[in-house]
């Protein structure tokens, strides 16, 4: 059994997606960051960066990981699942999923943060993350070309990039003339596992996205 | 041998770092950013995304890698060095150096940007991107406590933090109050492969940094 402590973003729905695909069980513990309970003592003693995603494996002696990076890698060794065994096509999906990580995650969530969250709106720092985002979306497109995911077979990789790709019209970033993004975007979204994923937790289970959002800019 | 694409940069750093310590011969290709060498076809054609650090392992059928973070693991992955091979401990390095990949770098990084290179100083950007990284400076310093390193023995995790935090007064964020973060600081800076690593490639062989970093921002 795995505990997973998330909420309905990005990051937290690479962990939930990857659940659902290989079939682990496991309980859902919705963070609630109104309550700021990412920050709270108990959260903290798992991830003393105060972030979600966290997991908490009880088949491996309570062993926690955090960081959405690292879960996804933990499950996908764990189980086999998801990302090659051999090494030089690993590293393929290690390298995309660190784009992600570092690249288009950080952008994305950039541009949130000036698009959608900041009160003053400033359109130098709106423009930089957009327009960075895009680029990244461009990237990812020459990749997809005359394939059908990010690397070889279907992997962590694509759940990864998948989990920001699709909340493009959140950032204010157009996937217009990405052909290869726009269908690999449809043809991993049209998995049950990754629609069964996208919803963890229910939205309903946590505070309104945006309220909750604007309290992390507050620290 | 390995073929090095880098420039001065904490990123191109991790991976000249990694190699001093490693001991495997490699090759130090300059990439030049004022001649947009990093946008050229030959290297778009090792890495996509058009950034540095680049390797490429002569020994192993020329096999690419890119993301410093992907190449930090391959290398440790390839010698046995500074990443554990057994499970937990394994992903306790990988989780830390996550974190720098997907917070403390691209953090440091935006403030750089709005701190050092965009012309107009916006003060909301500069301190969101200050306070973030001072934010993670403490949660660096928190996990340091008691320890030498930010896992169990010297790895890869410690080599992707330490090569952002050593440029925290480029970024403007100071280290002040946080006697475990300076302490490591200092411990890992006083390696002489670290010592070596930084200065990869020579300054004198790049062109002013300012010059070549806001040549990046105009895409």
């Amino acid at each position: 059994m795995i505990d997973l402590y998330t909420a309905a973003t990005p990051n937290g729905r690479k962990a939930s997606i990857m659940l659902e695909e290989i079939g682990l069980p496991y309980t859902v513990h919705a963070v609630d960051f109104g309550q700021k309970e990412q920050k709270s003592p108990a959260f903290l003693a798992m991830n003393p960066n105060g972030r979600i995603p966290v997991i908490v494996d009880r088949d491996n002696d309570d062993y926690v990981v955090f960081e959405s990076g690292a879960i996804l890698m933990y499950l996908a060794e764990k189980t086999g699942r998801l990302m090659p065994s051999e090494l030089e096509p690993r590293y393929r999906v290690i390298q995309w999923l660190m784009f992600q990580m570092g690249g288009l995650g950080p952008m994305m969530g950039q541009a949130n943060v000036w698009f959608r969250y900041f009160d003053e709106k400033i359109p130098a720092a709106i423009h930089r993350y957009q327009h960075e985002s895009r680029r990244l979306f461009e990237v990812l497109n020459r990749q997809l070309e005359g394939r059908d995911y990010l690397c070889d077979d279907y992997s962590i990789a694509d759940i990864a990039n998948w989990c920001w790709v699709a909340r493009h019209e959140w950032s204010g970033v157009a996937t217009d003339g990405l052909e290869n993004l726009e269908a690999w975007l449809q043809r991993i979204g049209e998995r049950p596992a990754v629609q069964r994923g996208f919803d963890i937790p229910p939205r309903a289970s946590t505070r309104d996205s945006v309220t909750a959002a604007r309290s992390m800019l507050v620290r």
